[in-house]
């Protein structure tokens, strides 16, 4: 039988001719000395190992092959699918780019698990409701000028929300947390722990190199995002500085936001310059750790091969076990 | 002026007949080699520094000043208010244990920023809302047993909920973060997220000494307050076996929940010996860290002498800036 | 020249047909695609690695051949021994499973240097002549209750006693250096001692899943084998607390000795949930690192291969030297 | 005997009337309750340990006297010189502010053991020799910009060039040292390692309160001098931009500076968000090391009262011997 | 009454005249501006606080004063005991040098627990035992020349064996360990470890200063004990190689000794300059710590004061408690 | 085209016929059973990937072949070099030792970036401007006694220094900074600087096996190069104590001399036996930092492949960036 969606490529035997995207290719060799490609194909969440032999090649030399296969391109495939040590595995018959205009690389790629256009709502509103006029402006003004990249960077290159959108998500996570959190502990203000949040992790869009497949990037490897979110938030503060009146109260608001991000890596090995001063620095480390756990558990287990008592190791984090669902 | 509440003890020159409770009483010697006494006078979060010279001790030995002064008594006191090194000190003129039934120690003591009844029912919702037979027994069993220690033990010794309900107070904070947190994130059982917190440390009624001065009792300093939670549950567990049908899953619900609370301190440096291997545990540990250190910065900076902009050093977290008041 | 005894296999050219164990199984693929199986086969300490190539499956998939080459069967094997790489190898012809009551497992298993039954005189002894009665009873009723597991168990997955009778011989060992040690030092309790150590690593019996290929069961990782010893010994002191006169005296025993296991490992971050208290707690934990570091070295010094002054990497400890022997 | 210059009072028995810097005074307390100061004066590098008794207060109250002895003031003092514990000992007997302008208080400040005016000479030549044009004109508007702090201020606020001058000082002879290494090994690229020295700790300027008896800013405790200088060059980088041609080569010169700075607390504990990248970092950052070490060490052990032989403890680093002098 | 012997001080009231050793003695002041002096007398493991008032100084200057009251002299004492805050406190009268001759400064220090003549004949006879002529002669040429420092010096500054004869003791105790381990464990060679143990701690007699008041000499702050005993065995070999026939088994020999003691502290950060490689190194140092920690503990809870079931806090190992004593 | 210097072996197609140096060898086999070898060839600085097949093993068994491609071995090899997967690979045709005396070793081994002739000069000339004779005598018999492998060994087995020379010019570097140091700091004492620079790593003459091959000897394992260098010192000692007048003086000096090698790693967990305790001996720790830190990172850069911008990780440091060369 012929598939075309490939998140329906679920038993041995399917000859599958629809478009994938690229997750990763390594060239390898037989011991004979005869090149091939292991290559992994997927669609969002979905992923599976799949061999290009040399047969099928189709008068492509090796640096062309890569071109072709790189981390990120979704092509027009056809194969089969077999099962080999207890897993599918595609073989290639033939591959090639789609047509112009045909596929969107976004409905490939794994995403959040809510929609970004409401996450993005979300967003907007949380921010436009910080009442402090110099809090909101520096969000807003970045956020606007950021936007692009910020809904659609991952909020980590691995372990914890590294999928399309997962910045955003991450940052509506613990946008919902601190506005709990704020609610309860009467003691918190509100104001800098929203701000904190919307802004603590907004330096990715240049730390990494991509949405799809990210590296760290030069910048980011030389200053990391919180450097960089320091220097967008400075920028603002020349210009914000010329518009509305500008008091030692501003000027305090300003140092206490860039000090709950600087700090919000929680001890300076981690990475913060500085380690928590205020209440609201502390809050807004610890809602980051509170949902980057839960993130980083939830999303490891969410392995179709794992049973119910079975335990996963989860990077960096340990052993961890599916429990039994509550009904 | 002569007042009579400890708490309107406010400027140098008043004189004081009231009841006071002793916080701490040291034996000094001025270096003419004549003993005196510093003792901490206070009435709830209120405390004063106070002297009692030699020609005040009024026929009593050493060995029985200290029996009078013995931290947790609550005594009729004599004595004039003066100013030495911009602090407020007391000079005690009389001393005398009051009648009988005159006053509660309670009323004394520094207790829960919430009324104690009101935490206890909240409490009890909560773990009567837990929908599991097995866990929701086990918790009010043993609320049942240990409610009288329960409510008015603190949740530490110094640095967070240290005073009259503290115990009661944090662990119903947490709850309400449970709560919370068991709503945002789907994949949370919740469950065993309110019983993991309901019994988390409710070990410490045993660990102290006692509620209004506590200190590490033996069993305490042998065992710690994890070990002997494990064998409170175990022993209504072998109740509890014989009460209701008991499978597979009752028994894996009680050994998440053992696991839960053994790996509530997070780290095995910290005393829990096990991490956490199911994200339920991680959950209440991230709750854990939330509250008591959102406790430890509040508490620490409900400092009479601290002014805006002041900093103060609050162990073990280091300095913590007070920032200007939201409206 | 045909060999039927496994522990004769010593050079190339052999044939074997005779018993064997598996230790190890794992399926693998050449390159051309065809599958295979690496085996490692043994008896007690020795090992050969084993090949099974597909053209003597003999009718059965991958999914029957695992449970055929499962770790822990000893199976009826013909096959040629040939030299690879400097170390012999078997290539399998035939297997099978031997008929029923032919072979004893426990023939094949690695066991303890010394003979198990005595061993278990020895240490029965020494629990026999603990003083105390209320020592006395828990450290023979959890060994009755236990005993079948206790003295086949392991007393580590891997790195030392990791063999039949392993935690039976480690506690005898340990016994042993408890009997000197209270000897020579007065001050130590010997009591307190020897029933530490003869329950301290008892937890293992449930930790473990078996004795011939053990892994952590989900109770073991979820609370670990000293909060197990603790129910363990809490349930026996319930009933004996009916049956033997019960005061201060008796209570504080019991408390001593759970503190002395519950110390053993020495640190919070080896897993201990309290460090020691108590001078007979750190003597157990000496003990038990004297006993297991030279265990470790001796066991991974016996290798074959090893020649005097060579040196061997030992896992965790690092570099050791085989020194040359003393006449 | 009278003395007027207080560097001259060496022996118990002179009478001192001359002007000295307060360096710290604390108010204490008789066991009579009658309150004095202890005050240790100065000048330059030289302290003695003064007492002020309550006869000598010449009717200024406890708040007043605090001003007049304020860390930092010169004052007018009179007073005898006598021996206690065999240390001089200083009972004033009158003090006064000096009349306006009669007294210089850079004159009683400890300071860098060379000339400012020379070592400003030797920064200004040393940043004028880099030949990047964008290197040269961030450390020359910076420096113009900051001058005034940046050759008065300390390098720290103890253990190291805690002196007036000190942070001028410190970064002199690391440009010396990074002169002398970037002849020495060829691939160290010499612009990169002066500019990063040059502006390295010019943050300081802002991170503490003044030069004389500094303590953290607000701000520095909660950003830190090295997000300071990173938003300082930024702020020029952003003017610069539009005054000369802007290529790739400009914006990684600007990168390398800031990593180079970021990254000269050597690793993440202390205060560096990221680690160095570069050689010129770690260059940077041990040329750092070395010059510090050594002035910790070198003042430390200048201390009048050690002998040859005699050892010190000289925090943050140990115990170390003042040996023999080289002829 | 009056008493002549110190140790029989024991309550308020009694007058002493006799001999007491001085453990310490500082000057102190009153707030009056009197000095005088706090003293420790004591006789072997006894000690009293003492108060020598200005009244009784007896026309010695404070220098003179030092002199007397210098750690390790023995003075005839006259004085009054009386009790102060729960303690017996001695208050001094007169005060002399005794006559040349009349008391032994040995019969008033602490002593090792057995008599030093007995654990010297212990020590030759190990020593003697072992059966390599190259390590029992080192062994005794050391011995031999270490003699007399050796049989008197501490084994530590502090904390554990800190008494005369404390440094044999502990060996001898670390031997008979040793003795009793090369038997239970057949791999260990017995030689190794014990000529390992007889010198391990050797270097002491030069890297303290005396045996009655020991101080890190310079030679022992800059080199170790480690160290210095390497020195000690190299000089002897260089001696030995020539005495009798030297092949590799020699070498190896010497190698061996040199490595276990130059790891038997165990880790490097410890001061051990390398970590076990052969398993009598890491014996040796296991039984180094086994007698080590049951000394500091067991030397620690002698305190007369401590009640059953009471807790001190004993560094560096923490709070330990006094259990009952067995019958 | 057939190239005979294999320097100039760069592009794919080339023959080659001459002499290289084997820099690794290990056995393999492929899938289908048939034995080759991995071998990496080299000259100097330059490596290539080769294979030696199994139809060109020339009737040599393994171990012959094992002994013909040794580590450290120079060879006539014949083959050809093709291009696999982006790398260069030269498949081997024919292979022969060269004829006796045709190849120097040496000639094949990478160097020491300066000739060793100078550096040794350089060295001598320092050594013998040495002002102390102490000191000098020290130096220079130690260097007569070990100048054959203290020029020709590496100064560490890996990271650093690890060529030919390696180890004399890693102490001239050294030499040359400490030269500088000692001017630009008068406190610092040259000749003790210089004396322990001179002698700090040549302790791994034996402490390693060999010069082009190294791996740590037993005696190197078993007391590490500062406990031999140590007893080098001592000896010489023993000597010149009976040659010169030998005072308080010269003792301190051997003293300060050992005590500024022992403490040269810096920490005790990085195998110093001590920490500096004298301003020199942190001088050299830090200078052997500088020179060790600046020759990892420039050493590992230096790779063909590494474009400018392109990062590499570098061992034990973390992952460097290749900058812009300043013109």
């Amino acid at each position: 039988m012929t598939i075309t969606d490939f998140k329906e490529l679920n038993e041995s035997g399917l000859y599958f001719d629809g478009y994938a995207l690229v997750k990763s290719a390594q060239e390898a060799t037989t011991k004979g000395g005869v090149p091939f490609f292991n290559i992994t194909l997927g669609k969002q969440e979905k992923s599976i190992s799949t061999k290009l032999w040399e047969n099928k090649f189709n008068n492509h030399d090796l640096a062309q092959l890569k071109k072709v296969f790189e981390n990120g391109n979704v092509l027009h495939i056809k194969g089969k699918l077999s099962e080999y040590r207890d897993q599918l595995q595609l073989t290639i018959d033939e591959f090639a780019f789609p047509e112009e205009g045909v596929v969107q690389v976004e409905d490939y790629l794994e995403s959040a698990p809510e929609p970004i256009e409401s996450l993005r709502a979300e967003y907007e509103n949380y921010i436009g409701n910080i009442e402090s006029p110099v809090l909101r402006e520096i969000c807003q003004r970045l956020y606007d000028e950021h936007k692009d990249k910020f809904i659609t960077y991952p909020a980590a290159k691995s372990n914890h929300h590294c999928f399309t959108g997962g910045l955003l998500y991450h940052t509506v996570s613990m946008l919902r947390l601190g506005d709990h959190i704020s609610g309860q502990y009467k003691e918190v203000k509100k104001d800098l722990v929203m701000a904190g949040i919307a802004l603590h992790d907004m330096g990715k869009v240049v730390e990494y190199t991509n949405y799809f497949a990210p590296d760290y990037s030069k910048v980011g490897n030389f200053l990391g995002h919180i450097t960089i979110i320091n220097m967008f938030i400075d920028r603002k503060v020349q210009v914000l500085k010329d518009e509305i009146p500008w008091t030692r109260k501003e000027a305090d608001e300003v140092y206490e936001l860039m000090h709950v991000i600087n700090a919000h890596h929680g001890k300076l090995e981690y990475g913060s310059p500085v380690e928590s001063k205020i209440l609201e620095a502390e809050v807004v480390h610890q809602i980051d750790m509170m949902d980057s756990r839960i993130n980083m558990i939830t999303y490891g287990l969410q392995d179709e091969n794992l049973q119910e008592n079975e335990a996963k190791r989860i990077f960096p984090m340990g052993l961890y076990y599916r429990t039994s669902q509550s009904d």
